[in-house]
């Protein structure tokens, strides 16, 4: 809801107008750039964003990434630099974009959500990336330092794996593929978390727990407002007829698009099986309610009438012929005796005990 | 439902028949006008409807406003000058109108509904506003005076900004855009509300709290009646092949359609978090009752048994010969505290306690 | 369910076996014509069916209304006069058709439900409509005398309308379009239900309520099931080749279009609240359970434990050394008091007070 | 899911193996011939299957009718001359297919259910019945004798009747239509059944009722499944370009399928009510308990303050000097006696009684 | 969930990895070969993966399966040989995949679930099928030894089968059909699992039955998951333009499109019916609920004031008249009577006992 919050600052502004919408989350920006071909791989990071300028024109692939989006300004260098649209500019600003991606015949751009489980508050943190295309380069923007890149960066390093051979474009389907593997990560974890209250609602169905399957729902109603968008996201990029993507990079993409399916089933399943939490959770208070009414119904079903009989010897009348009879004590403990037996036996009839 | 009510009045009337539907916000219609090119910019309230014919045939853009829809000869007035049809005329009075765009070759008609969030009631007032386009013209009208159009007036102010230098067609974007940013607004009140909500309802379930809930539900089931409508309209804008839409437009209508599908999902989110309300809220109903019921059984079951106990010895037979033993009542508190914590220990074991 | 009483009473007949399937509302068949064009106006009331037959080849608009279906044979005699399929004939007769049209060249057949809101049943009745358009001629039918046609007979008797300068086509548009601003008005009848049920619910929930908005419910769900088909209806009657419906009643016919999703948008907007309604029953139940329950265990965890106290003082053991104290007495008042005092701030503590 | 059971025991078998699988309803198949033409009409009732063999090439239509299907042997003669897959007899000796049409050029097979309402097991029985439709001919295959076709066969009997001057698609019609109006019949007893549930519910929920409720459901649930797959069959029969079927009989399809709507929408309401049933009995229930809880507390709450009055003045101080006060005894009575008024106002107050 | 453990630590490797997702289950791999046309047929084991690399050139039909994914190699070499994308290999050892077909000109990749019922853990276990279909072979590969294709292996054994004049297709086919059929098998056991828990919920709803029910329901959620994308598997092979799949074979993939809508429906009934088990469930426990409150209500409102009037008369007050009366003690007895009778007759009206 937060981003809904900041994005109302910014209602009636001209479109195009740059600023950032979303949590400051680091002090300056952080600009990074590898560079390779099939030879040669260098990587450095950049003190000021001009340093990326001179790799628009050359042959071998530049991933430039952006960590930070506050500072408006290196937004708007890249952009004048890169001939990116000032709507996209803006899209990139602001981190509360629905996944998509746009076709700007000289670019692609592509939106769309890293999310990962943070142990500490034992919730799913989540963080815009916008990735942009051009022919021999992809320029990456993130809200904050680390990622889910680093295998990628570690594949690029080895000179002998495919993605040296490969162009842009098949960095762009890396890039994607490994945060869309990031997503089996979380709903791994999600699923513990389902498989756990599962056994805990079952067992003792407290209020705090009543709280974690809302908070559970609540994440995964998160994680399918930004996985279903990303099927036709994908699905549009492996049937764009841009000559940013290579006919070879297809069949990857393809793959990406198995593996969302893949995400979304799995999200739909905890999607039911959370419902079913709460179900059992209620059922769960229903038959510790009975039990309580149970024990309450059985003492108070055989005491009250034991106690009706004390209290009638119990009267000062002055005549009670049995309060004379030397047998009445002993018999009026029988009668109760006999009483609270015959309750029992109803009880038991009853499968209450 | 008052839409409905005023509606049902007109019922077997011929078509374009022009009866204002709806509440009578205020005492006279304000009609105000601002024309502008490139180079200037003019802006007057006018007295007279007929004032602002003049402009039908300027090259530079004019925006006519109209605020108040009582005053029917007003808007014939218009209607008669500027060509628009009986049956348009009779949906901009009609104020129960769905959102929807038609085009007329010489003018498009474009209704929608315009939120905003009323502090005072702590709800959400809505008011339709009809839009024509015409070659050079914007034509708005609606309900009350005061509008979310303040941001746009300021914008065509200043002589720098891209809106002076586009068409009427541009015009028309930035007034839908800026109805949809006030979506935006909205949209953090109710998510501000239902974390309150959330709050609230978890610690002390009152009857207030499930009418709040339900307020806040038939809200989202508004704006969803709304919003739908609104992503085919302006999908329909941007798909049109109207010449009234410039191709350079285009790409902003698109803006605004990625927005419109932000709010839808909003809502999405908004609406299964509210049925969650419930949810809790009936939990913890059920949840409090259950510790109720705790209560009195451990009252009643501790004190149920001892108190026959206590009757058993306020007998009066003759023949108790308890009751002359020297020991006896001291034992009979033993045996009655010995009875107490075995109770309190099953109750312990049981996790009542 | 009436209808598929009736309905299934034909089982196995051959199909156009003209039989009456539906309740005989009035005695005899009433047949009323009304033909005028742009200079004159007639109506009269028909004796024998065959006096309308001359006005089929007349150049005016002549609009024949039967009501009553029951007399087989008048409906025969107009099938065999105007060319009408004996299925056709066979649908006007069995009044539980799903609104549709067909179209069947020489003419057109549309059949709907027209619904009134009868206030001494509180509740919807409904009648099938059918509706033949021939080239200059409507033929309506309908189950009993009464109907919501008088708006437009009005409008046919000023010559002044549009509806005297156009065909028969717009005169099946108007019939129509009174249809449908009748729904407006059932609608509003039915929000308002729904409002006095809202605070009746919250305040009181009885059995009663119950029944009301089950019946509501049912109300709503009969309301569906006559309204969506009528969309489909529409939609085939503007988007028809025909040469049955000029080119100048198919913007009329997308008004009434844009009316009926009104209908249906407010119709699922009540079944939302309908179905919220029932919510709000059931934790009003539950509220008022959890209140008579606190009430009970406040007296009686205040009581049960004060009468124990009562009790140890009544037995009769002969060595009970506090009975012979002179400040016992008072000081049980007081252990008493205290507790009562401890278990009203417990309460008072835990909000149940 | 007797039928499943059946099913499991053919697997994997090769395709086209002719196993029957379903109940044996009859000892022996019965084989019926009707074989007619606009002047003559003979029926029989065949010995042997090969006795229907010479009407292959007769143009006269003819319809032989096949109950029992557990002799595999007549089915396989059936196939052998008729050239019938062997796909299409597995398909009609097992009964548990879905409803669907097939065209094999030669021939045209169709499969649906024909449901009966049993008064003595107050459910429903189904049971399947495969058509194979020929240029001049129409076999049905149904599971035991006794179907809804007898209308059908009197009409055949009829020689004026146009069934008589139709070709073998009209036969073929004609039995799907007297199936479909059978569904009426069904329909019309189960809403009988929900209405009077309805009244039962509301005044006593007992638990047979709740199992009344559930067969009810399944049965609906039942229904839906064989009646969703007869709109695609039929659909799929009136748009088939197959020589099968002529011109003339698409028309009299085109009216079944309204039919088949009008049981879809009735089966949809159904359910809705069906579930409208549930929440009735839940509500119920809950009502009652409630009852049952404000007897309880109301004698509870009047009473316990009292008997704790009772108790004190029961105690045995020596030195208690109420009871030696004369008025003492009348003046505790009026004190429980003005105890219990004003308890009994504020049960009032609350509407508890 | 355990699929999305093992994906989860493939996160980040480049695509085409081989690397095995899933738990292993035997200790080594198991080959075994089938070769067969309409004259000859062979069978043997393999001990070395490159025993049946020969096979790939003989015009005769070749059946491979392996049994085992966890030895890569044998699944590498077995891709070099006939030329199958390292993605595929991928997809064949991460036992995760949804079911899918790829058609990759030269092979088609089929992937899809076979599931089995386990009695003794009485549950459904799944494994991964994947397929590969060549001109003349059907490669299989499975997770463990054991499957359901002895049948298709005893029909290729058998000479006189129309397998063995059928293709490499039908064998594709053919084992997907044995998979299908095995599908009714596993419905067949929760068809009659939900029976048999129909009747103990209703008798006695124990916490025991509410967790055999989630049970139930999360295998209706799994059984789901890999059914419906079958029917587009299957769809896809019927429509597929490939030659690998020949004319004469699509009609039986149309059966086996059948089966699987026959599956998916009787799912979908399941589904509803568990969801029907959870209502019967809860209203059992109310009903339970309400039976005690009632004993408890009837026992507590019976004996309250009767006890209430035992303890009046045990007051010990020196001036109580009653005391002294010689009819007080019967008399009292008889009010006691009375006030039970009349609340048991009070009860009996409310019917309550």
């Amino acid at each position: 809801m937060k981003g809904n919050k900041k994005r109302a600052k910014k209602a009636g502004l001209a479109p195009g107008t740059l600023v950032h919408i979303g949590e400051q989350k680091i002090d300056k920006p952080r600009i990074t750039l590898i560079d390779y071909d099939q030879e040669s791989c260098q990587e450095k990071e950049l003190k000021k964003v001009e340093e990326c300028f001179p790799f628009k024109i050359t042959p071998s692939v530049s991933w430039i990434n952006i960590d930070g989006l506050h500072d408006v300004k290196v937004i708007e260098k890249i952009g004048a630099r890169y001939d990116v649209s000032s709507l996209v500019l803006e899209d990139i600003l602001h981190t509360t974009q629905r996944p998509k991606m746009e076709d700007h015949d000289s670019y692609m751009y592509v939106v769309l959500k890293m999310i990962r489980y943070d142990d500490q508050q034992a919730g799913i943190t989540m963080e815009q990336i916008s990735l942009i295309l051009r022919d021999t380069m992809v320029i990456s923007f993130q809200e904050s330092v680390g990622d889910v890149f680093d295998a990628v960066r570690e594949r690029i390093r080895n000179a002998t794996l495919r993605i040296r051979k490969m162009g842009a474009d098949y960095l762009l389907y890396a890039l994607i593929d490994s945060i869309v593997d990031h997503y089996f990560i979380v709903l791994e974890k999600l699923g513990e978390n389902i498989e756990v209250l599962q056994e805990q609602v079952a067992e003792n169905p407290t209020e705090d727990l009543l709280h974690q399957i809302h908070k559970l729902k609540r994440e995964v109603i998160l994680l399918r407002k930004v996985i279903w968008p990303l099927r036709e996201l994908v699905g549009n990029l492996q049937r764009s007829e841009s000559e940013l993507i290579r006919e070879s990079t297809e069949m990857f993409l393809k793959d990406v698009y198995d593996h969302i399916f893949q995400v979304i089933d799995t999200t739909e399943t905890y999607r039911e099986m959370v419902s079913g939490l709460l179900d059992i959770y209620l059922s769960s208070i229903s038959n510790r309610m009975n039990a309580v009414m149970k024990v309450l119904t059985i003492i108070a079903t055989i005491f009250i009438p034991l106690t009706f009989i004390a209290g009638i010897y119990g009267m000062n009348f002055e005549y009670m012929p049995e309060l004379k009879y030397k047998w009445a004590y002993p018999t009026v403990w029988l009668v109760m005796l006999v009483t609270g037996i015959i309750m029992l036996i109803f009880f038991r009839k009853r499968k209450w005990l």
